[in-house]
């Protein structure tokens, strides 16, 4: 099959062998396949995050890097072929999404982070039947291939106990915070407060359902958030990532504060705790989703109650996948954007 | 009044002006006053402690470094003589406890960390009549001044939220560590595991109650958790507060784990954001105690719920405060030492 491959620090196009599905396992065709920010960044730092991986015992996702790597785990694929013992409730041709995981008989397997498990930057993927969730007819398999990065945001407001006090600042529209905005919205929650630099993001934010957008630049988030807030509580979502946001975001909390650490910052960072705990913050680090929120988030998508289809901007063949990674992802321009393999 | 001054960054016993209480204000003798961490930090560190303060609004303690401060804010006392206004429900040469705040017309004034309201470093200091809470004749007026320290720990673990899947971490074993114990004790909750590279504090956590303590130069402290806790929930209590510790704990936590940060880190910190977020780990910060959880200490060391007086290591006078702010308190050796003004 054909594929964006990682080799060294470069994403090339090369030729690659066809997986084979083993037991329970099923081959399938990439449909589409979003580039995720984690991906951008493990082209150049991959060996950091096997040690991380290593330090933290979450070793699931180890990528030997003298071997070809075939990253995205964002994806929708259809049914090519059934592995040997599979109980075959779908049908080849239909559309799935799955966790971007395959279980196999030594374990778990990441997709797209794992030498063995090729992911959707290429024509081919294996998954596990047991793991397979149909695409209903009406929805495209762009925003199909949503699912994931909307679970991300179910999961970061799951996680954040919501009372019903608080009111919700994102901080940054990137996929994460968008994916944040989509949650609090399936959950009728009024009013959100949003911010990001970028124009393009913040009309992004304001069609995913944001009540009051702001640019930091014109005003400080924290002011709107107190303006539109009230006597609520806060409860802020750093979906950023980059270094210093959650010391800045700590000092612009009201005491009591909760930060929800949904942005993925891969390098060292530094806090003052004394600030922390003079206000007694609480800060949330999360991560991933659960096979339910997963699942919710592609009904979600079918339902209509999450509007995706704004947030694929772009789409390419694997031709394109280089350059997207040498633009880190033009992330003024760009909320998604889908690989379609056989484009 | 004689009093230990911090006047530029030294201590120096000296003779200053006798406060003079104000509406609903008592002047008190004090009986005992433990040594804080914090005031060793605060000895050389006050600038930064002010510009923090400042930072994050909380502008309650506020020195004046040109002038002198008196220290002190764990305290026993004697009424001596009531202000204009009071309700005399109390009656002089009654023992009490207070929050270390005095309520005045302009607002409210931290004791011992503020020009105008000495601490328990002095032999007078001011209080508000509401405030106090009278000690009972069978405690001590040094278990009494424990009062302050004990609450921090009943405090933190209020706001630990325990489960009752938690087995409970303890990382330190200093005053704030013990009180951590004590409350958890309190609260009967079995095992609590605890650590300490000093002999004198482990044995303290033994006498308060821990279940099993841990030298971390012999075995890290995770393990014996480990194989304490079965299938428990890790609660991580930090009561240490140096640069590198919330890291280590969020390395060494199982995924899922909750770090409650009662140590006072006054310095920067490098925290892994990623490490945090691929464990999902919730970091909360602790500070201070409500009016109800200072009450419940002291009920706690009056009813013998919280046995303290092994908890007072050294007694001193005045004369011997600014050795003990050389030796940085000697923690190796002492958990809370107090002082005697009037000795």
């Amino acid at each position: 099959m054909r594929a964006a491959v990682m080799r060294g620090e470069k994403i090339v196009v090369d030729t690659i062998p066809d997986p084979v599905p083993g037991d329970g396992q099923v081959l399938v065709k990439t449909l589409a396949c979003g580039i995720c920010g984690s991906d951008l960044h493990a082209l150049h730092h991959a060996a950091e995050m096997n040690a991380l991986a290593e330090a933290t015992g979450t070793p699931v996702f180890h990528m030997d890097l003298e071997r070809d790597v075939v990253m995205g785990h964002e994806f929708c694929a259809e049914i090519v072929e059934f592995g040997p013992n599979c109980a075959r409730t779908l049908k080849t041709g239909d559309r799935v999404c799955s966790l971007p995981v395959v279980l196999h008989p030594g374990g778990v397997g990441g997709i797209g982070y794992s030498n063995d498990f090729p992911g959707g930057y290429g024509e081919l993927m294996l998954l596990s039947e047991a793991l397979l969730l149909p695409v209903s007819d009406d929805l495209g398999s762009d925003v199909a291939a949503l699912t994931e990065p909307m679970a991300v945001g179910i999961h970061a407001v799951a996680k954040a106990n919501l009372l019903p006090t608080d009111v919700p600042l994102v901080v940054g529209c990137g996929p994460v915070g968008l994916s944040v905005i989509a949650a609090l919205r399936l959950l009728d929650r009024e009013p959100i407060i949003a911010s990001d630099f970028s124009p393009k993001r913040r009309a992004l934010a304001e069609q995913l359902g944001a009540h009051v957008v702001v640019d930091p630049k014109q005003r400080p988030a924290i002011e709107a958030w107190k303006e539109a807030a009230g006597a609520g509580t806060a409860l802020i979502f750093e979906c950023v990532g980059v270094p210093g946001l959650i010391q800045q975001l700590i000092f612009d909390s009201p005491a009591g504060g909760r930060i929800v650490v949904a942005g993925v910052c891969m390098e060292d960072d530094v806090i003052k705790p004394m600030a922390g705990i003079s206000k007694q913050i609480n800060l949330q680090f999360v991560l991933g989703y659960t096979p339910e929120e997963f699942t919710s988030a592609l009904r979600a998508l079918e339902e209509g109650k999450i509007a995706g289809a704004p947030l694929v901007t772009g789409k390419i063949g694997l031709d394109g996948v280089a350059a997207v990674f040498d633009d880190q992802g033009s992330p003024d321009e760009h909320a998604k954007i889908m690989v379609e393999p056989w484009r």
